[in-house]
């Protein structure tokens, strides 16, 4: 195997595979990154148990310059010849790999040889013979991605809930995730229908990584999915990730259906005097602050109380507030995650009793995107 | 205790008397900020085991704004009150303390409460009788903390170490740290000759802070010197630091006298070089490269070799080589701090002997600056 390729792109490509490589790796091949020198282009590999990512240098790809001198193939330990290659001194690098897999890394006048491993030894990556091809525009997917991810368990003690719902019905989408404290469920229309319904449960993390990688890009993202794993193609790279196995919660019914008490804020101003209240709770043995809605005298006033630290009292401003008086306690994180995924809109929280869920909804496209949190029970 | 200020004015004053309060403060009343509102203003004041900053807002700042209502003391929790100071709504703030140490921070509609604790309990700060005061400017002595502390030791097992040594005599200052692996020495003329001798021993760490709180500050700062502290007065703003106990080593009979082979780089491409050397050194066993210099064949190479993990050379570039042939052993990472402390300067680099110390000093202004590393013996 051997080639040389122009360094900045390369590194562009590197990064994207990097992101599937833990450096805590079970198996040690793992840790490593798969180069595949074919006549056609490069294509990178790094893999963990959750996803795999692949993507090709194209010979066509003029920025990346890639020139093949030999095909082959081989295994280097990822984190190492990736902190190389962002050091080597000239814009262009090559590299040679002979038949003990050591590969010579040359630039200038620095040269690097390094110890390979054998690429046979390297798992293959998933099979997925899906017929059907969904397509998302890459912002919108980003979008969905970020709003929900939220929702999704942190703990492993109900692995379940530590994925995103997806489900497809037609031309439906349905994205949910909940910790069982809180709740995040976003809807789709689908460009095109789908033919297969589709119920399938995406690890958080996967999602997470796969919005880090999409970045700005507003492209068309296809995606596949098969019985136990998701692919997703953005152009040159195939994100893959498993899928968890069981029954998701049937969420439909925990959202409320009425409300009795209605509030309209500016979410970023809300957002802000949550935060200032939550410097306080966080002080004190119980994360809560309790928020006191009187639509008769047009007051809200959020309140928090630790009587070893001191307490926090601010009047709010608002654009609306209806319904019965009401006063509600809840984590001020679960509220501070809701409201920066409204971004800058307007939002609608609704309320029906005291320790009864309650909802936020941008103003604007209600059936949307919908946040629920469950407050919290105080004396 | 009542009085109002404007708040990016205060934040700023806060900033530095932060540096000397640990969040893990021995004393729970060393984990608050002081605050003593006078008829001329407010003085803020910090401190741990090892350093105290005190500073005070003057009634005549105009950025500052300070407007007294009722004089007293107190002290508050200062990370709390920090972040609460950050996070108000409004550009002033006032805030009012009882009796019971209880104060009450008002910024737009929003009011905490904290509880602080009795002003009586706060350390008293050291007090120093110097009649002589020595002055700097703030960028030459950040320059000296800056150019010293690195070659300071981390390692608590010769604790004389982990200071900077500073000799004062006449209108000679000379600053000195080592960890016994590598030495840094920089000598400095004073504006004005110092009556008394001075050979004290000052915590790294505090230098570190000052350095960090002079910033882009280049007025001059006043230096007083005391049995057990020394005392710098950067403009409104008192910085404290204890001294060491213990005589420095003898560290003048370390720095060679002669030199036979000479190497002429530019500081920040052999920098460079280092690094990308040092990647494959920190992936072996032993953290050591290797130079080897002909001068006769007018080359110099970086050499590193961790046979489980590969090996790197590199043809340096050069302004000058002179002497002896020499192949030396050392730890990149000395060599990465030693560079690093030369800006974007040409340095020359003396060596006599493969196990003997080499230096580097500036090609310009030789005599100021030295910089000295232990090789490391190898096979």
């Amino acid at each position: 195997m051997k080639f040389s390729v122009h360094r900045t792109a390369f590194i562009q490509y590197l990064n994207d595979v990097q992101r599937a490589i833990s450096s805590k790796a079970a198996l040690e091949i793992l840790s490593g990154i798969k180069l595949d020198l074919s006549e056609d282009g490069l294509t990178l590999t790094g893999s963990n148990s959750d996803i795999s990512i692949e993507t090709i240098i194209s010979i066509a790809d003029e920025k990346a310059a890639l020139n093949i001198e030999k095909t082959g193939r081989v295994v280097l330990p990822a984190r190492f010849f990736n902190e190389i290659v962002k050091k080597l001194p000239e814009d262009t690098m090559s590299i040679e790999v002979n038949d003990r897999f050591q590969a010579t890394i040359k630039s200038g006048s620095a040269e690097f040889t390094i110890n390979g491993l054998d690429p046979d030894d390297y798992p293959h990556l998933p099979e997925i013979d899906s017929r059907e091809q969904l397509t998302l525009p890459g912002d919108i997917l980003k979008q969905v991605i970020n709003q929900t991810v939220i929702a999704a368990s942190k703990q492993e003690t109900r692995p379940i809930l530590t994925g995103i719902h997806l489900a497809i019905k037609g031309d439906q989408l349905l994205a949910v995730a909940t910790d069982s404290h809180r709740l995040s469920q976003r809807k789709l229309n689908l460009a095109t229908a789908s033919e297969v319904d589709y119920d399938i449960i995406v690890p958080a993390q996967s999602m997470n990584e796969l919005a880090k990688m999409i970045g700005e890009l507003s492209e068309d993202i296809e995606i596949q999915i098969s019985e136990n794993q998701i692919l997703f193609i953005l152009g040159n790279t195939s994100f893959y990730s498993r899928l968890l196995e069981g029954n998701y919660p049937d969420t439909e019914r925990l959202i409320p259906q009425s409300s009795s008490t209605s509030l309209e804020v500016n979410a970023p101003e809300f957002l802000r005097a949550i935060e200032r209240a939550s410097l306080l709770s966080h002080e004190g043995r119980n994360n809560v602050v309790k928020l006191a809605l009187q639509a008769g005298s047009n007051q809200a006033t959020l309140y928090s109380n630790s009587p070893e630290v001191g307490n926090v009292e601010e009047e709010l401003t608002f654009n609306k507030l209806e319904g019965n008086d009401l006063e509600i306690s809840f984590n001020p994180d679960y509220m501070k995650d809701a409201l920066r995924s409204f971004g800058q809109s307007e939002v609608v929280l609704d309320f029906t009793l005291p320790l009864r869920p309650f909802t936020l909804v941008p103003s604007e496209s209600q059936g949307e995107f919908i946040q629920l949190i469950t407050p919290v029970r105080t004396i």
